[in-house]
């Protein structure tokens, strides 16, 4: 392991190699910078140090567009020629009461339109945690949103992309945890309208992932790439860059890829002690890592 | 929220009711107080605390036999007349070269004594971490491990139970970690023999949960109740008492019975806040929370 982030991850385990590996990235064309990672720098500053480092595409945060105006972000990205390939986040559907529930509705037609204004290829959904224990509810709720927003979606060419979270989340982030649930949901909808989002933080663990990204096929809406670090501390926090934990990044990439998916392949990385350093740093360093180890 | 451990968990959440939550446990005949909750007591202090409390059983972990031996240990739980729900834990079968599985077998083999000595209804098997990134070949020495102990556990009339655990150990502790997965694996064998070992904290998420369960049947080899504690900090230590975090117990409780389980539960905590307090005051509330809220 070398880098100059290095020192932040664990000592690199011997890579494993499998028949079903993906061939390595030679370039960094499908790279898309998710401004998570950079979670400290403003989005002209990412927009900047992408544009800097050749790096063709971001995912853009609904409260870093606060910053501005979804309408100004979106004159700044397209000025600097980059493609956005998601909009992060719809979702959080469940809430105790029907008054809350609508207003979270009301809140996802905004997200819609600022994906339909940034011509987003996605809006990454984030479905939401039971606000009392009672998951067979909230998933209903989580069923009931989705159907409540995806005509609005599809007037606008938007796509909504169903991410599920790993199990870790489910008290406070989302209760839809598995690919499976999630492409349950996507199924009752048009794939251009509906799909679901692989994260390879959130299923790497399933014994079911192969399978699940298979019956995908052409449901899958984004790919995001970054690794488990060991051992976990904070698991929120727990995010690396790729290289740096246990993830089979490439036996992932490639069944997503025998599975149809050729887009762009997000670098999203929620890690406190990445945030400290500065925003070129972060971004070079993901450049360097997308083509050693996604 | 009452009691002497009130402080340790969260406000409580009103409780959820569900149609098909089991009764409340109107007394503690089906006590079991696993080892685990009181971690920094001796065995000794464990059992004198269980007999003064009327807890009729315990879990024994094998690191604490080594205290005494295996022999002074189940006299000590006979002549308390304490039954012996499940020794901890066999299992950690993957490792890298052909001696080390070698030595993981001949020490699950030393487990299954230490459970058949003690009279113990159930081996725990925590299955272990890939020792590289494949989760594939770690699966597989999983499997060919338990083949290998089988016969050997039902000579002595040792049940196996696999312990499907939490995603979030995927990559530390064990790369089985839904029951389906599990149950897969058991199926191979007699459920006298092999069978699975539900515990809540590991298996609350899981969206097909009742329909496994249901699926076990006769396989269940144990269930476990504590609680999930939020706001999720550190993820081996974040179990709570019962009634001090989100999961559904009764609904569980609920869904394990009517698959036909009437066994023991086991009351198993890792929560170093937890371990700081005196052993009788830890049996003491683990018994009041188990008919309040399991």
């Amino acid at each position: 392991m070398t880098g100059p982030l290095s020192d932040l991850g664990r000592a690199s385990l011997a890579p494993t190699q499998s028949a079903d590996d993906a061939p390595p990235l030679s370039d960094i064309r499908r790279l898309s910078f998710n401004q998570a990672t950079a979670e400290r720098a403003s989005l002209s500053d990412v927009i900047e140090s992408c544009v800097r480092h050749g790096v063709p595409a971001i995912s853009v945060w609904r409260h870093k567009l606060a910053e501005t105006s979804a309408q100004v972000a979106a004159r700044q990205i397209r000025d600097a020629g980059l493609a956005v390939s998601s909009v992060c986040r719809g979702g959080m559907f469940p809430a105790p009461t029907k008054e809350e529930r609508a207003a979270r509705i009301e809140d996802n037609r905004r997200a819609i339109d600022d994906a339909a204004l940034l011509g987003a290829e996605v809006l990454v959904l984030v479905c939401g945690a039971a606000p009392d224990r009672d998951l067979v509810s909230a998933r209903r709720m989580v069923a009931d949103g989705i159907a409540e927003i995806a005509p609005y979606a599809a007037e606008r060419n938007v796509r909504l992309g169903i991410e599920p979270l790993h199990p870790a989340f489910c008290a406070e982030r989302s209760c839809i945890t598995t690919m499976r649930e999630a492409r349950l949901i996507s199924e009752k909808f048009a794939s251009s309208n509906v799909g679901v989002v692989v994260d390879v933080y959130h299923v790497w663990w399933d014994p079911e992932r192969a399978e699940e990204i298979t019956r995908l096929g052409d449901r899958i809406a984004g790919f995001h790439t970054n690794d488990w670090l060991v051992p976990v501390k904070n698991v929120l926090m727990n995010r690396g860059m790729m290289g740096d934990g246990v993830i089979e990044l490439r036996r992932i990439r490639g069944e997503v890829e025998r599975a149809g998916y050729q887009g762009l392949i997000e670098v999203e990385i929620f890690n406190e002690a990445l945030w400290e350093r500065p925003v070129d740093e972060l971004v070079r360093t993901t450049a360097q890592r997308f083509v050693e180890f996604a």
